[in-house]
């Protein structure tokens, strides 16, 4: 990765970064940007390489005033060549704005932890299943009347642990990742979301997860969601890599935090992500100064608010320098 | 871990970590602790299970003042049951002192890179491999009189890449690690000097690494020392222990920074490895209250210096807490 594309060939390995700042990372902030500053974040992160942005969540805005505006997001967002336009939703209703609003794909969170479910949804993980398959249902049936497909994803949090029953079962985890998989979710990720998860863990519990989806065909486990709280994100972000996931959430500067522990990290960062995953030799088509120059503006927006990650401040290595291959252009 | 010590089994894995804040995180710290603060921090690090810690270097103390007085934090080590006392030397007249002082084992580093060899010992790396065999000849000679022997490590710097050169190849390493042992060092390890590693090249080197020290015997290839520069310390961490790795270089709240990069890491941080290994169900023996009463010392210590790492600002996951445990005894 540099300030050039580097040229891929058929064995280099690949893998993408979905940028989950807009809504994971705002969604934890109290202040509520402008819109037109989350659209100069969105422009930028397009521009840096950035081919998936999940730009908001249809949740009432009375839950989340600093999302109201995720439907003019959406609509900004499909005019950007090539990106992949993807919002959270959290029930029936939030999926038929999403179809309603053209977003290329919507992804439901159901919480493997039973406890955490409770307390968050008010419904148990299996209820969840349910409505999923309601919205499977609701989206078949707008895509044959629309013909665009919004494509459902569901994010199983508190894959790894929670921090109100602590320990999650990886059966349950597993017995969920089938259930919603027959009940119509065309994709699945795995979210450490209070950072809970080490690495040996999250090697295990991909590979099995990897063998279960397997049965529905190809493609089905196709995310790792990791908060760096404890700091394993990025450890985690490779032990998954080992055990085959090639989609990555992260946050630009890692913002979020922790409601349970001040000033601790949030999502792993994505320049931290990116940098990881260049200096594996993987390609993600990201402009590491592009990237950069995203975080400082970030800091910018942001302006007293804590970020995190390594890479900004100690630069890439000699062994990753741009200068010499612009030379040569 | 716990506060309380978990019960190992056979079939525990384990890992040790060796402290080198006293040698390695202060040497790049311009103020000199005061040798009674030294002993503070080896005694607490001691409670709280560390038991091989790296107390200074034997280098003249014109050049390293802040380590001038290695001789005297030895022969207090050397009275804490069941520690193992390292010191670095540079070079043979450090082992002489090395040996003298009674120290259970010295540190000589090597730098992979021929160039950062050149800047900073004005040695090609074979001309430090010639003078492993005389210092290994030395410490014979002394063991045969005394009756105690100082064990000779050589810490490969640079193992995964240089500031000066970028890239050092692998076979280098291995070349000079196949060098090194043939000259007589009992034990090596790989360091990461400058950062620059990634998880997927620890992973490789090491596991080459073991093929050729497995040659000399078991236990030869005995340590990962990793920086936390570009935030893949851990990462790098976990590759090194999927290799094989049992032993890791850390220092109390990550201090050591860069010199070439203001505010940037150092060391992995000793909590946050411990944490690490932990999460991992590995057995390290170490207190994880007692090492965050010890980082919160270290910060009063050196303050107005940077600390680094996770774990001391976002605490324990549920599923690690200590006091079930208490309450139970």
């Amino acid at each position: 990765m540099t300030g050039t594309m580097t040229s891929p060939t058929t064995s280099t390995p690949r893998a993408s970064v979905r940028e989950v700042g807009l809504r994971d990372g705002l969604q934890s902030i109290a202040r509520t940007l402008p819109t037109p500053i989350k659209l100069q974040w969105l422009r930028a992160a397009h521009a840096a390489g950035l081919r998936e942005v999940e730009v908001g969540s249809f949740v009432p805005p009375r839950l989340l005033p600093q999302l109201a505006d995720t439907a003019e997001l959406v609509r900004e967002a499909l005019a950007l060549p090539g990106l992949t336009v993807s919002v959270l939703v959290p029930n029936l209703k939030g999926a038929e704005r999403a179809i309603e609003s053209g977003a290329h794909a919507m992804l439901l969170p159901l919480s493997a932890s039973h406890a955490h479910s409770l307390a968050n949804l008010r419904k148990a993980p299996d209820d969840v299943v349910r409505e999923i398959g309601e919205i499977r249902r609701l989206r078949d049936a707008s895509s044959s009347a629309s013909g665009s497909r919004c494509l459902l994803e569901v994010g199983m949090s508190t894959a790894f642990g929670c921090t109100i029953q602590g320990g999650v079962e990886p059966e349950e985890v597993l017995r969920l990742l089938r259930a919603v998989l027959e009940a119509g979710a065309e994709r699945v990720g795995l979210a450490d979301t209070v950072g809970y998860a080490d690495p040996r863990q999250v090697r295990e519990l991909f590979e099995r997860a990897f063998e279960v989806a397997g049965e529905f065909g190809e493609g089905r486990l196709a995310c790792g969601h990791f908060h760096d709280t404890r700091g394993l994100g990025l450890a985690n972000v490779f032990a998954a890599w080992e055990a085959g996931v090639r989609r990555f959430d992260a946050c630009t500067g890692g913002i979020g935090g922790c409601p349970h522990a001040p000033g601790a990290s949030g999502n792993v960062a994505t320049e931290d992500v990116a940098y990881l995953l260049a200096s594996m030799g993987v390609d993600t088509g990201l402009d590491f100064d592009a990237l950069m120059a995203l975080r400082t503006s970030v800091a910018g927006w942001l302006e007293g608010e804590p970020l995190h990650g390594h890479i900004w401040r100690a630069g890439l290595p000699k062994t990753m320098r741009t200068a010499p291959a612009r030379e040569a252009a």
